[in-house]
């Protein structure tokens, strides 16, 4: 079976600041999951223009889908289009299809010098329409660089989405018990070790309020057709230690 | 002046498939920028052996405080620990102090073998108190290895922090305007070319029901004495253009 991989690069100072807390990264995440893309590396990088080059670079040849966001604003700060555009060799120059379509986006006179700085890209590039607010992304290779606002970043990543070759999705069911994790620990491992072609993930929660507790067991494949016989190995675990158990 | 750097590694596939929003990070982040260390990456990575070791090496050699969070628990996914012992070249083996705190914290007969686990470390560490679920984290080199549960993690992070060389905590002044960010481009850009020893950064904001946007321009530096001037010049900036302004 052929798996598709993928890496993001979330390139901002505001993230590293903390100034930001970053969502980008898990919208984008569950979409990809969910469209049987493996999702294998998230950075947070700085606004730096030879670190941003590498990372590219690194993970272009690494993934076969690369996602940016960030730093394709108007602005000095902007500069991960020429960053990128010098990872791959190519000009950074005015995209003409990208300047029309600022140029009529704006009212007339309001297409200024910052705002046509927008259009400028490394040369052939495939561009990301933006249904928002119109300044595109762009594709090149495999890197799709996309905005930094979440609301605009969505619904262009949508529709990249739509158009990506992608694999079987990862089948995943998530199972919830009342024992704690280390109740549990040594037969879930005895269940994984027996079904090699899943993960079996365990994440203890607690509520300090109500001095709760619980584990959520999450079962994940790209590869097995079913997950039902691990399902059931576990189920009768949990009952067999006396606890309580959901289907989330 | 000497500036201390940091990296973050989160450990957790669990992050990479989307089924978590990683809050981790944020919290690392913001509580590092306001003590004067600065935060020049973050990776979300697999829990997978090689990645581990190879990752935290890299982290170790490159910053000067490295902090990891997940997979220190005690089921069969947890394997951040002995990842860690093996990239520093240690044993994987019980802590005694550890395995003596765990011991006093389970009811007689409840600390069974999958509770030790959490016991076991790479040899000659600091470990890490846990102020709500006893079980520790450590510290090896310059790597602080924390839990993944945001509430114990965020305790034990503070009791780490206090006790760290720190350096002069960023200078972080937010100016808002209702300006365009293409109206002011242009002029930034002319300011953060006078004053280099900070950094001006430039984020848009549009609120799609409202219909109304501006720009939050963060002024930062680690370096400068004051930031009154360069806040000044953009205020005055602000007006020039038409726009109103407020300090956030």
């Amino acid at each position: 079976m052929s798996l598709f991989t993928a890496g993001i690069l979330i390139i901002g100072d505001e993230i590293l600041s903390g100034r930001t807390q970053d969502t980008n990264a898990n919208f984008i995440a569950n979409n990809l999951t969910s469209s049987g893309i493996k999702l294998e590396e998230i950075r947070v990088i700085q606004d730096e223009k030879k670190i941003i080059i590498d990372s590219v670079k690194y993970f272009s040849k690494k993934y076969n889908y690369v996602f940016t966001t960030g730093g394709i604003g108007p602005t000095h700060d902007d500069i991960t289009s020429e960053s990128i555009a010098e990872a791959f060799n190519k000009k950074y120059e005015t995209n003409s299809e990208a300047f029309n379509i600022l140029e009529k986006y704006y009212p007339k006179g309001d297409f200024n010098i910052s705002r046509q700085r927008m259009a400028k890209m490394p040369s052939d590039v495939d561009l990301i329409y933006n249904p928002m607010t119109a300044a595109p992304g762009f594709k090149i290779n495999n890197v799709f660089v996309l905005p930094g606002v979440p609301k605009i970043m969505e619904q262009m990543f949508k529709n990249i989405l739509a158009n990506l070759d992608k694999g079987k999705p990862k089948k995943v069911t998530t199972i919830n018990t009342d024992l704690y994790e280390s109740k549990i620990a040594p037969t879930l491992s005895n269940i994984q070790n027996q079904f090699v072609e899943c993960s079996i993930g365990s994440y203890p929660y607690f509520n300090f309020i109500s001095k709760q507790g619980g584990v959520n067991i999450v079962i994940s494949s790209w590869e097995m057709d079913s997950l039902e016989q691990v399902e059931k190995e576990i189920i009768e675990m949990i009952k067999f230690n006396g606890g309580n158990y959901s289907i989330v």
